[in-house]
């Protein structure tokens, strides 16, 4: 998967730690069997920093979402603790549990504990062995670094092959700002109103709630747009924290022309760490870019985008290069929305070639090989047009694969 | 597969022959290229019958569906001709060849063209090669007959493993009345207000718009509570002839008790008809059934159900054998409707034991070795209380194994 630039906007080295203000470790420390993983991840800012975030709208939410929510009601954190191998979640001690992974950061930090974001990504429904992580936590208080963040973001990965961690660089008014985030999927990835785990740092000087509308905003047209498998996770979960610590004044208001520069970065960052994740969906080969174009409404666009990269049956068949285009219009189909399927053209692409197969609702035809070689490629986009308005969007997903049956058919051993 | 059997309903042999007044056949005409596989299906009726059908709600639909359901104003039908191999769907003279197809089982049967229901199942935007077809039909005339039922079952098979053939007798009034049916799944299949294909027939006396209300009412407590991979199909479609040659008075009214007596007849048969497409999704190896009780509304009952077997990390985890209940839980959370997940209990159940695993939201100790015991069996039941409300809902899919992704990787071939 390569990285889409904007002009603009630098990706840097550094990770979460490219920001200034931010330090940040990863260790294994016993909530996973395999000594060789990392399973608990800490970032730490110098001083109280703004602080956003948004949670999974799955009516079952896990234990730490409930604490976190709560540390957050003053818009203010410090540091984020986050283990992986246990989601902590349907759990009747869940709560109990999430705040001694606060109260432990918080000891070994000497802040409040109110000043700690916590999170917990793994199996549902099995308790948190929590004398691991209780006695890791002064073990990784003492990793901080700045070249911490690599390993937070192992850490935080479960059946991810890759880590997911990004530092974009941009000029608000001629001043170097950065914003990062690490990242993880893999699975029970549908966002609904938030995301899977994603912890974001940056140096802009702003505010709780304008930094809360920029996330929200760019959340919607970024992970929100992903999905692996359609499901909806317990413990999704992105958080931000905004140090200040770039040489500028505040933004205090959404009218200020570094508001829109400082959203653009943060959709730059989302969009590529939407990517990376989709791209690395359980089991897949392929990332899959839907975009849908000539919509009469947005909510249309991103609905028809969406149920294309969500059906089974058309994931299968980019796993088997099999130009099977009935299958799009199948998911087109049978998506809510006021537009003619007769007006509906639809075009396959990738490094390889491109390939239309549908105008007006009906194939157009076209050379089976050809088709194959354009669909060997690993990342294929899917573009859409429905023939009527000038609203679009664009949603990422992956191909279905063995390697997803194998990985879900026996998770938890 | 086991039928669930109700007092008073007998199953008996004959398919869709079983009701008086009805002969079929089935052969191989050329639409597919494996002569060993029938493809063309005929049935017909001794004369002209009350008929009504239902159809996807996909707005991407098969030509066969405009010209049946034009066909069907008048509320009668004499014949059915399906082909399988393709679905005659996105073709831009698509509704030209299903007329044909009508036209020319009308001359064979020296039927009104408007007596003809026409179907089509296969891939999607691929021309229909009409002249194996019309070719084929006066043969597949000749061979009618009141053994034909078998033949007609197999030659709607696409993906299919095992013929869906299901015959029901009932006594109305003490008059002994048969409702029958064949039904093919087993891919695209989440039937939204219609149904994957499914064709009826019995020898009641009823209405055509009574025989429409009852159609309707059983088709959304069995047929819309199958799920086999999420996607809605272009060509979902299921009839019902009623030939009224049973030796009683018509049905003119729902008040009339003998309509209750037919809608709970038409029910054991679609939902044995359901259970059989679920357990023969493509690639299946379980069937699983979820049954959602204590619901605040019926409506509730029906998503979590749904919600439930339709998830992919549920799933793939049933195929694993693998009681990973965390996933239910997620399921059930992500769904729409007012219910406190605190009060949510699951239970895992099959005919080699029963297996509470949640109560209150919260997990509940078990042991691992009876949990893969009971989850090995074929048939797997999961049990849902909201703990809120005196609604139910009961719905059924299937597990998500390699050979989904198989048989889905490549498909055209």
């Amino acid at each position: 998967m390569d990285l889409v630039k904007f002009k603009g906007f630098t990706f840097v080295e550094g990770g979460i730690c490219a920001p200034h203000g931010f330090r940040a470790a990863g260790i294994h420390c016993g909530v996973r069997k395999n000594k060789e993983k990392r399973d608990l991840a800490l970032i730490a800012a110098e001083h109280s920093c703004a602080a956003a975030a948004m949670y999974t709208r799955n009516k079952v939410k896990g234990a730490p979402i409930a604490v976190t929510k709560k540390h957050l009601e003053n818009g203010t954190a410090r540091a984020v603790i986050v283990n992986s191998g246990n989601a902590n979640t349907c759990n009747a001690d869940g709560v109990e549990k999430a705040n001694q992974m606060c109260k432990a950061t918080a000891a070994a930090l000497k802040i409040p504990e109110d000043e700690v974001i916590v999170a917990s990504t793994g199996v549902i429904g099995e308790p948190l062995p929590i004398e691991p992580i209780v006695k890791g936590i002064p073990t990784l208080a003492r990793a901080l670094s700045t070249e911490g963040s690599e390993q937070a973001a192992e850490a935080i990965m479960t059946t991810d092959t890759v880590k997911k961690e990004l530092a974009l660089s941009f000029s608000l008014d001629g001043v170097n700002c950065t914003v990062a985030g690490i990242a993880k999927g893999s699975g029970m990835i549908h966002p609904n109103m938030a995301t899977m785990l994603c912890f974001l740092t940056t140096d802009v000087a702003i505010g709780a709630v304008l930094l809360k509308k920029a996330l929200t905003q760019v959340v919607d047209e970024t992970f929100h747009m992903v999905s692996i498998d359609g499901d909806t996770s317990t413990n999704d979960m992105v958080s931000c924290m905004a140090s200040g610590d770039a040489d500028m004044k505040p933004i205090t208001s959404a009218e200020d022309p570094r508001y829109a520069v400082f959203v653009n970065a943060l959709y730059v960052l989302l969009m590529n760490l939407s990517r990376a994740i989709a791209a690395d969906g359980e089991g897949a080969t392929k990332l899959l870019e839907c975009t849908v174009t000539d919509a009469p409404d947005r909510a249309t666009a991103r609905r028809v985008a969406k149920s294309v990269i969500t059906s089974s049956l058309f994931k299968a068949a980019m796993f088997g290069a099999d130009a099977n285009w009935g299958r799009i219009l199948c998911a087109i189909g049978y998506t809510e929305g006021s537009f003619s399927i007769d007006k509906v053209a639809v075009t396959l692409k990738s490094e390889k070639g491109t390939l239309p197969v549908c105008q007006n609702g009906s194939g157009v035809p076209f050379q089976e090989t050809k088709a194959k070689r354009i669909l060997e490629a690993d990342e294929i986009k899917i573009l859409i047009s429905l023939g009527g308005g000038d609203c679009s969007a664009i949603a990422w997903g992956c191909d279905l694969t063995y390697d997803y049956v194998k990985i879900n058919g026996d998770y938890r051993t």
